[in-house]
């Protein structure tokens, strides 16, 4: 099954709105029945208006279809931001004779600008007449900010003897742009779900991926992650007892991952995209506080942009994570390459290969504590200058 | 009284002793009698064996020497660091005729690297020959690793009729150079102190002072302040209840927050100093929380490097901070200029205003969180090319 094929049940659509300059930046997803949702929501406190809506539709269980615009976050925009995300959903709806209550609204872009409802609303209609099971290529790109290029995953699945899809798009390469945010992934499939499966699995496959990923620590106000479940009358919906159940966990994490990664990769400037492993940890939470500590340290995102095998900064950052360890318990890999390891450090040959190794645009770097069993990973970009570049030397 | 003049009852020394090229790398400060000593440490779990050595013997609660190098952090350096530290200390105080139970180690520079024994005792007769109440500027000079320039405050005040001086002589830029860590302050007081008056007031400065600056947020494996306070057998040393204590502990508050923004200042290329205040917090502890989010966040940090006016990032660094506030309540001003009040952002003119504050080298961010009276601040600086170049460009 290709990559944009279609997922039986969903129609895809997208046009150009004018929020942004001559792209497409309005795109929706349709479900031909009401499909069972799920959603995970940013922890920012500056939550914007649309995610307010979209999770309190979603936490009803169902929905009809995602109303999506680029160019604008509709974030720290008040009771107007409020009116504009129920007044766009709620014309959206109309034109597909449906309750807007089933319509989750979902904006990416500069934060603190009103948005135009005109604009989307002027739009609406070119969007319906362009729903089609095969544009989701369209949709993937309308839903971009200054990502390099769409990002989209897909796994497959047989439940009941039947072929189902999970398919995976997103967008997201850090807050890159003055005043431009969000992480945004929407999830549809095929396989039908009961709503707590569905729930427990976008969970569960979140906390193993975008929950694993960091490019500059900042989070969003508009993050969300919104998954879809066609219903079917021919088919049960998958319960969590059911022995596909597992597998669909397994693959929707597997296409998350997919597009976590590329959002890693797709960084800020980033040229490497490194996952920090670390294990041996007392537990599995102590070693993904370790890695996040790593991934996150301005030191070790400096060193891998400037291909430095620097294990002082990597020991020193897992040393202020707030586990404890012991460092002469402790080893660094780079790829496979030892630089520390238990109180020694890296002799000149290590040196140069790990220096090699670095300057592959994927690679892992491995810290045992030498404590326990505990595992845990992160992944990180490099920090260079074209961060700095993205960041400070654009003005809004 | 001027910033370099004796504080009785200490010397100082400085000599280069190969650690470094061509410069001051050995120092040490003397007390005429045992002083009473207290100390804060790096709470890094790589923390040098130095910082263990100094750690122990201060806890005892006296001290009548500290031996300082730059140039070698004797950090992750295992058994053999700890000998070292051990060895340079007994070599030192043996000259002296004193224990060496009394004698501080300190080192700071480059991790992972063999602390030389043999450069430091070379260096220690001409270190002893060279003591003298007067040398203090030499003594700041050979502490320095990478910073610009000696780091030295100073406070009076009268405690029963006679002046004494507090003294604090600090280094530190952030861990700027690859490898190159740690910030050190030392603090000479004639003012006699009882044991439990100069810890409290030292954990209690440091608090309002060193804790509350970021220059990359990473903790080095060598962070410590060391505090002496001479002995006198003509005065009584100041206790809890003596009428000069909070004095003392404000003098000591002031010198201490004038060295930790000269290191901000000094910090990694910093262009800007900049202290984030925020007001109307449910708790002063809630409000350093969400000053530190804001400090410690990087695009926050490359808006200041832009001198761009972007209360988004601020306001989404505080909703991120884990402290709970309505964003509706919230303002924010930059310097005098209002750039965000309660869901209005700024307009043109006063976005015009923020950047001309943001052209000078110091001013502050106050957030409004509209919750209550709690209060703190965090001083940051910000990030530019100069941090990529310094910290990735060059090579270990």
């Amino acid at each position: 099954m290709a990559l944009f094929d279609p997922v039986p049940g969903f129609r895809f659509s997208a046009v150009p709105a004018g929020l942004k300059a001559d792209a497409l930046d309005l795109g929706s997803i349709v479900a031909d029945r009401p499909a069972v949702a799920a959603g995970v929501y940013t922890q920012n406190r500056l939550r914007a208006p649309p995610v307010d809506v979209a999770a309190e539709r979603i936490g009803r269980g169902e929905l009809r279809a995602v109303l999506v615009n680029s160019g604008n976050a509709n974030a720290g925009t008040g009771a107007q931001g409020l009116t504009a995300a129920l007044d766009t959903t709620s014309a959206f709806a109309q034109r597909l004779g449906i309750s807007a209550e089933l319509v989750a609204p979902v904006s990416t872009g500069v934060i603190g600008v009103p948005l135009s409802v005109d604009r989307i609303v002027g739009a609406l209609d070119g969007l319906v007449a362009g729903l089609r099971p095969d544009a989701i290529e369209p949709f993937a790109q309308a839903i971009l900010t200054t990502d390099q290029g769409p990002k989209v995953a897909r796994r497959s699945l047989v439940v009941d003897g039947r072929q189902g899809s999970v398919l995976v798009i997103a967008k997201g390469a850090g807050m890159i742009h003055p005043q431009m945010a969000t992480t945004l992934a929407f999830v549809v499939t095929d396989v039908p779900c009961r709503p707590d499966v569905l729930r427990r699995a976008l969970t569960s496959a979140t906390d193993l991926t975008f929950n694993r990923i960091s490019v500059d620590g900042d989070t969003s106000t508009n993050d969300c992650i919104i998954a879809l479940a066609s219903s079917s009358d021919r088919h049960a919906p998958l319960d969590s007892g059911h022995p596909a159940a597992a597998d669909f966990v397994q693959r929707l994490t597997e296409a998350l991952d997919d597009v976590a990664i590329m959002v890693v990769a797709d960084g800020e400037g980033a040229e490497h995209a490194v996952r920090i492993i670390v294990e041996e940890a007392s537990t599995d939470a102590a070693a993904v506080q370790v890695a996040m500590t790593i991934a996150t340290s301005n030191l070790v995102k400096t060193a891998l942009h400037g291909g430095d095998p620097n294990w002082g900064r990597v020991l020193a950052a897992a040393g202020r994570s707030g586990v404890d360890f012991d460092p002469m318990l402790a080893s660094i890999h780079i790829g496979p390459v030892s630089v520390y390891d238990r109180g020694t450090p890296m002799n000149r040959d290590q040196e140069a290969e790990a220096s090699e190794v670095m300057r592959q645009p994927r690679y892992d770097i491995v810290v045992r504590l030498g404590h326990g069993a505990g595992r845990g990973w992160y992944w990180t970009c490099d920090l260079g200058h074209a961060y700095v570049r993205i960041n400070a030397d654009y003005r809004t």
